[in-house]
């Protein structure tokens, strides 16, 4: 039997229902493929309660960047995130980034759009600001904003984690925006046009390309591979999860920094796969590691994807199915105090890293209410422990403070941390 | 008017047409889009008399590698040529790289797929296989292969051009696979498992990751859009054009090296784009530089994307409409003795530069009958007088002969090559 071709002949099929609109178009599971959403082209809404681009299904495309601030005028900041503001909201909407666009204007003028998303549609675009520690007061200590004292607490440095091998230069950044989308290149477009409008007052510190989006984020999306090869997603906090949200997600009333409320927190992780080293590991060995099965990505000792773990199942020679340092082991819920994060991660290929190899991986992205309670424990777990740690390598790492969503149209990103 | 948002409702009532599989579903001119044809899961026959990805519909994704070979053994390439054969046959076709596939073989054993495309369709993908000069001949003037008087004469080596900018560890290269997709996961998948199996035979020297191609190589698509906001695409040699593609793309019986008849020889060159002085330009500027319209892609003088270019014709200034040094009139067959290209780019998007600026540009893929009579002259020209080089640098460039299709199962890529 050939798994592939089987699910590939499903695939194919569902493309044709899904895409033509059937309500309940099935692949598998009834659940959405990746690339193959019934909704591939159409618009989410930018104004509302939260961000979209957190709990918003999981688009198949990534384009996330980290700016520095280059001026020291509050004016000139305040000025960019209120243009930045209106881009965004007609970007996500499928329109050009300005009034005039890329063809409409004066011949003796820089088109206000560049022109390579015409005729595309806005394609699931999400534009999501998040702000780091660094624009609360450089490292240097300076408070060029007068907002030092706005800092969340929850916003706190991460710690050196073991086996880091972070690199400053793609690590960081005082303002972050994740663009995702169906299709790159209406996020490459997005993300080109904020830097375009930045200029003199931001500078591109690093960006990350991804796609092959792992990890689904909503109970209607069937779940995408990483570049081990594994499903991963499974076990995420889900859009569905309401209660869990609340608990997980949003930032809190009485939570400190009340400008945050309704907001989240990201950490980036851009972790190196040695994808050559774990491609010559026995089948046995990965699934050991991963703690689940790679084809149906069940929990050892359960049979089918979303049957629960029980990390207390011993087989017949005493030990435990799951191993002690299996990954989903070391990162579940149990383990951490109940801490559970929205991943949101893509894969990556950043061409080869002249050693002969490819220089690919997982640029990680995880929500949360707040990072000391959820992604620092559980990392901490995970770097000291997870047989994991022999295939991979943690190379940048950011930390931003996503505020919650834009409700009004005179409203803008950043207005109430600087209010 | 807002022109994208026009243009995205069309295209997003087109998904659902498109993807329905509705004969003539209609976008804007009746062309399919990209990232929205009808048949993006589709596969793409892998056996035929010139190999797919060359006039194929140019797909959306690429994952373009350049491989070393770093055996000396004649007996090891040629086993590993035989095993990417079977192994591309078998992906381009929805399946495992191998036959006992990601999750089915045994526990101890490594398997043979890598997994990640598990549950995806075939997705369009081609996979182009070409040998360079130093597979013929190395650097050094080692002919290890035997095979050194077997090189056309038209895998001449690139002259160097005014204002290269090469890289050569992103350059050249024994062996290049362009494996083109709709869906980057399926395309990066194939990479990796031909680099997989490759293990000590091969090594990965460079690759690119490219998206929204541009350029159109059928008359049943849309003309996407390079980075610059143009549609690039329009005057290319295209599927259709059978006469011209025996003229100007396919090797013909005569033409020297046998083993290359039904072949084409592929120049790749990586541009970068300096977008951000490129934004700053006007829009009439821009439109002189090219010679055609942003919005419509129109030559000057002309009112549709199709009309042909009037070199001759003049304004009412007496000066030339399309500019002496506009790009369309110095790459167009007119002056270039006739010779034509089949373009097969793509848009590229590899992070930061560690200036501030996005590092982008276009990895032109060009495919042709002779690079002496094509490319050769066409960049010459290009490379002294285009005034596009103010905001373009060539940073890699790669010369490959591709053989003719595989047509018997039992027949292998480069076997007719080292017979
Ligand atoms: C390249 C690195 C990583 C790989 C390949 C990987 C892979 C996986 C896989 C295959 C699963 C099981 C399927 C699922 O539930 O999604 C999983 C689960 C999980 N991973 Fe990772 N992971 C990586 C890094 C991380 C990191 C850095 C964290 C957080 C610090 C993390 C946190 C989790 C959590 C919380 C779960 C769910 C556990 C549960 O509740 O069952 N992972 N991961
Ligand atoms: C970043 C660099 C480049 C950009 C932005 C660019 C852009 C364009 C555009 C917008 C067109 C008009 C639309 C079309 O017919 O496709 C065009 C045409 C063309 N380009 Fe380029 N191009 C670039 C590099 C090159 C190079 C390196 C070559 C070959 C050496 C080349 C060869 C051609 C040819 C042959 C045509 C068609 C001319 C005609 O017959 O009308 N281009 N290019």
């Amino acid at each position: 039997m050939d798994r592939r071709k089987m699910l590939g002949l499903a695939g194919a099929g569902a493309i044709g229902a899904a895409a033509a609109g059937v309500a309940g178009a099935t692949l598998i599971d009834g659940a959405t493929h990746p690339a193959q959403a019934a909704d591939a082209g159409a618009a989410i809404p930018f104004y509302g309660e939260h961000q979209a681009g957190i709990v918003t299904p999981a688009q198949d495309r990534l384009h996330f960047v980290a700016f520095d601030v280059i001026t020291d005028k509050k004016a000139e900041l305040l000025d960019l995130l209120e243009k930045w503001t209106m881009a965004a909201a007609r970007m996500t909407s499928g329109r050009d980034a300005g009034s005039i666009g890329a063809v409409n204007g004066a011949q003796e003028a820089a088109p206000d759009d560049t022109g390579e998303a015409i005729g595309l549609p806005p394609s699931g675009l999400t534009l999501t600001i998040g702000f780091g520690p660094t624009l609360f007061r450089t490292a240097e200590g300076k408070d060029r904003f007068g907002i030092a004292d706005r800092r969340p607490a929850a916003l706190a440095d991460l710690p050196r984690f073991a086996k880091d091998a972070l690199k400053p230069e793609i690590s960081g950044g005082d303002i972050c925006i994740q663009a995702c989308a169906h299709d790159p290149q209406v996020a490459v477009h997005a993300v080109r046009n904020l830097a375009r409008i930045g200029f003199g007052v931001v500078s591109v510190r690093w960006t990350q390309l991804g796609f092959g989006r792992t990890s689904s984020t909503s109970r209607g999306q069937v779940t995408a591979r990483n570049l081990f090869g594994f499903k991963d997603g499974t076990a995420n906090l889900k859009a569905e999860d309401t209660q869990l949200l609340k608990e997980q997600l949003w930032v809190q009333p009485g939570d400190g920094a009340e400008w945050m409320t309704g907001g989240s927190y990201v950490v980036t992780r851009k972790i190196r796969m040695l994808i050559e080293t774990w491609d010559r590991t026995s089948l046995g060995e990965q699934e050991a590691i991963i703690g689940r099965t790679k084809g149906e990505g069940a929990p050892h000792g359960g049979k089918a994807e979303f049957d629960l773990p029980r990390f207390d199942a011993k087989g017949a020679d005493g030990e435990p199915l799951i191993a002690a340092d299996a990954h989903v082991r070391l990162s579940h819920p149990d383990a951490n105090d109940g801490a559970r994060l929205l991943r949101r991660g893509y894969n990556f290929v950043d061409g080869s890293d002249g050693l002969g190899r490819l220089d690919a991986g997982l640029f990680f992205i995880a929500y949360q209410r707040d990072p000391r309670r959820q992604f620092v424990p559980v990392q901490t777990r995970l770097a000291r422990q997870d047989t994991l740690n022999e295939y991979i390598r943690h190379v940048s790492s950011g930390l931003f403070a996503c505020p919650p969503g834009i409700r009004a149209a005179d409203d803008y990103w950043g207005r109430a941390l600087f209010a």
